[in-house]
């Protein structure tokens, strides 16, 4: 038998953890990831970092929270310097290689103050967040400068979809009667399907480069990042997905009429957001779902896709595969659209993983309920391919003790944490609030979620008496309420004030130093005696 | 009158706050500071952002606290893409050049993760701290591997002194009766003279080491650290400088029979340690404060010659003039040595700013009483050269206001912030507590100051009514005590909350980020008629 030697990362965008079968989805049928998810352990309480796609990667590929590497929002740039999981798997000879999305944007300030050529080898390296792009696709190709000549289109080019903009104009648009372009961007066309031959939209095509990839790569250990576009929006899926679900399969909305009258000022300003009044339409909703669902779909038939070509070459005899998502989609609940804040649709992502060494074997097929956290993924990573733990760096626990259903750790985590830097949202400008001051945290524990919020009062639910988190008890006058949150700032504060930037010495240099001052220096010693009382010799033979 | 274009930010090392005339020493008279104080302004509460070389220095030259560069104790490397005072410098034309210490420790396995040849321009600049080095020395160069050819030694073997390592065999040594070396590591010889000329001890030998730099240095701005190795152990000065003081020029020790059965762990932990037994001695301080006493008295004698050639060549027109310290020394009070915990002896520190701007001579020889804090001139010296503020990296405040008695600031800072990391310590052996845990940080405000320590009780002192800081108010039940430890804490956690480490983008940048997407994005728009309510123009003519 092969020895494991690579691990096929694969991440979806926007994917709820609720929407596949595996997990309880009612009308989604997602039989490839459930039987992988059959061969793995299937985590139910898997946290991103901060609900958005930037951070939450950025936490993923740096296995540190938000307030570690400072990218806390969208186009914010990873500072260079930070280390990646790249820059640690390169160090023990395994490329590190992403194909698809990974929404870092180049810190091309420090690379200047560093002299690093944004072109050289290593300027590349630090541009792709320490991945070796093998293809770099953040999945969003508008006209105007966004991402303007990107592989992607000039593949559609070649197999003949016409256009300056194929994405945009045939990935991204249904065609109307008369041929006219009817774009994804707006919400109205998500029932209609995607004006592209099924085989080239984006979930096949990067399904393939995967492929390709696995192919080409020989014969030395690689961890592939397989990132998925979708079922971000645009949402829009060409057929036959677009029509494979209807009304009938749309779950009513989770909301109360009392959030919609929320006296918190930063829930009712995303509330009040445009893109969340959008989403709190009956018809928006009904639109976008079915085309969500299509996307889902689609994924998991390209899963099988995939996992069937592995099966074929041996590869899960070699391969860790994990499967999981970036942050979640509102869809309506909470009468929010999007991401951005807490609930369970927003911060919790579905996390299939599948191990190939034998110590797994007992725990296939069985399902973790534990604290985990997405940065809990390099740890596991970089300890399966036999690498240095690092702690003073990497701030997740890697997942083995689970996976290999080892005594449960005499303290597994308590608390899952994540962040949301609100300053460049429209809530934050609404209630008017600095940039510095818009700042959520998330404080999980195994019944309470608490999010604190600068400046403003707490949210706080009791997910055991209230698991579709209706009732914010955040204002709650209950002594029990009251001692929870006193409770949660208190961890608030422990966690807070943590070292999140002491990464340049490990546990053991810091060991090595203890005690120690450097050869040759003394201080504090009265004569010759105290110091042949101290170390033994005479003071004369001292180094 | 010539523009004023440079910066000559003079520190001394371990330098008491108390030991000059002009901060109230009433036996070492420091006329030529004092004369500096009399032309700029004197700051009474400035703190340093630990009590200890290296993150102290760290800080300052980041203008960070230590939480955020995460360089906690000396030894600790800076981390590579850690923006430094150099790189800002460096990007408005002004030269950053060292003439001494910095106590950096250079990043070498970043470098190897960026592919930076550490001997290369840019290697150079990170290994010194962003610094130009035109004389690195950390003032340490005893026999063994640390700092094994420093061109101090060479200039010393040039001028006649002999030796394979001059400075351990002669300035840091008395020679006894028959010649033998007596050494300066040993406490017991700090009242005889080092066995080197006067002008060729230390302190001169930097002092003409600046002048030479300013004199080469030409027409282009420049920002010269003269960092004094002195008045830090190994204490030992040469003559005159080894006999001017004597028993009657020793300050009585500040403490109390009550400190020395602390029940606080991490105190008494520190004061049992062996150096601290040492510094508790009668002997020990009368053998070392004449010494350190000697050695701060040539510091002044030398900033009178730097001064005086100074004036000579018009220098005071165009240079602004900084003196301080990195931190202080208890010399035995608190039945401590050295430095470490938060006594206003260990972490405050002089200052003294002279701006030669006419907007300063309002303020020449005046005192300020506010809290300041190191990393304020980091953000003071780049704005006297015209560059931009950056609160997003800085994280201290400038000075002008004070410097320029412009009305105050309607919200100086509430709090001076101070950390320690005792992780190395033997204090975290004796006591037992896990590396990451070792932490402490004070907080001060107006008459209060109270040090959290992790996992333990607080220490909390009232410097109004208790100045010498002999009560430690950390236990006290007294109503009011508890009220003010709650309030610090709470003014803890909003410190340890903020962002530390969003430092890619200014506060300009994301404010022209908020609200808007990227162009081309479009989300949550049902049709097209949504979109021409919004952006005023048809869906057809968006980017």
């Amino acid at each position: 038998m092969s020895k494991p030697k690579n691990v096929l990362w694969i991440m979806a965008d926007q994917l709820r953890f609720d929407y596949l079968s595996c997990y309880g989805h009612p009308h989604l049928h997602t039989p490839n990831i459930d039987r992988l998810a059959a061969r793995g352990v299937r985590f139910t309480n898997a946290y991103v970092q901060s609900p958005i796609c930037g951070p939450s990667r950025m936490s993923s590929y740096t296995g540190r929270y938000t307030r570690s590497h400072g990218a806390t929002w969208n186009g914010f740039p990873l500072r260079v310097g930070e280390p990646t999981l790249g820059d640690h798997l390169r160090e023990i000879g395994v490329r590190p290689v992403i194909v698809g999305k990974t929404h870092m944007v180049a810190d091309t300030k420090g690379m200047e103050w560093l002299g690093i050529d944004p072109g050289s080898t290593i300027g590349i390296s630090i541009s792709e967040c320490g991945f070796e792009p093998y293809e770099r696709d953040d999945g969003m190709h508008p006209y105007g400068p966004y991402d303007p000549d990107p592989a992607y289109n000039r593949a559609l080019q070649e197999a003949g979809v016409e256009g300056d903009n194929p994405w945009e104009e045939h990935a991204n648009s249904a065609a109307g009667d008369d041929g006219e372009r009817l774009s994804g961007w707006l919400l109205k066309y998500a029932n209609l399907p995607a004006d592209v031959p099924e085989e080239l939209s984006e979930t096949p095509y990067m399904t393939r480069r995967a492929m390709q990839f696995m192919e080409e790569a020989g014969d030395a250990p690689w961890l592939c990042h397989l990132s998925f576009i979708k079922p971000h929006w645009p949402y829009i899926v060409p057929a036959p997905y677009h029509d494979m679900y209807g009304p009938e399969h749309i779950l009513p909305p989770v909301r109360a009429e009392a959030e919609k009258v929320t006296d918190h000022p930063v829930f009712r300003a995303f509330i009040e957001s445009r893109i969340c009044r959008s989403f709190a339409r009956d018809e928006v909703r009904e639109r976008v779902i079915p085309a969500y669902m299509g996307l889902i779909k689609q994924i998991d038939d390209q899963m099988g896709v995939l996992l069937g070509w592995m099966e074929e070459r041996g590869l899960f005899e070699t391969t860790m595969i994990v499967f999981t998502s970036d942050h979640g989609d509102y869809l309506g609940d909470h009468w929010m659209g999007e991401k951005d804040l807490f609930h369970e649709p927003s911060v919790k992502v579905p996390l299939i993983v599948y191990d190939p060494r034998p110590e797994a074997d007992d725990t296939r097929g069985t399902v973790r309920s534990e604290l985990v956290e997405a940065i809990d993924l390099a740890p596991t990573f970089l300890s399966y391919f036999g690498g240095p733990a690092k702690p003073h760096i990497l701030e997740g626990r890697g997942l083995e003790p689970l996976l290999h259903n080892r005594a449960k750790p005499a303290e597994w985590r308590q608390y899952a944490v994540s962040e949301y830097d609100y300053a460049t949202r429209p809530a934050r400008q609404a209630i008017g609030n600095a940039q510095e001051e818009a700042r959520l945290v998330m404080l999980r524990d195994g019944r309470w979620k608490y999010v604190h919020a600068e400046g403003f009062r707490p949210m706080l639910f009791d997910l055991q008496t209230d698991p579709d988190e209706l009732h914010d008890l955040g204002a709650s006058r209950a002594p029990e309420h009251a001692a929870v949150r006193a409770r949660m700032m208190v961890a608030l504060g422990r966690w807070s004030r943590r070292h999140h930037n002491r990464i340049t010495l490990s546990p053991e240099q810091i060991e090595a130093m203890t005690g120690k001052e450097p050869p040759g220096i003394l201080i504090g010693f009265w004569d010759e005696a105290e110091y042949e009382a101290e170390f033994g010799k005479p003071f004369a033979e001292r180094p």
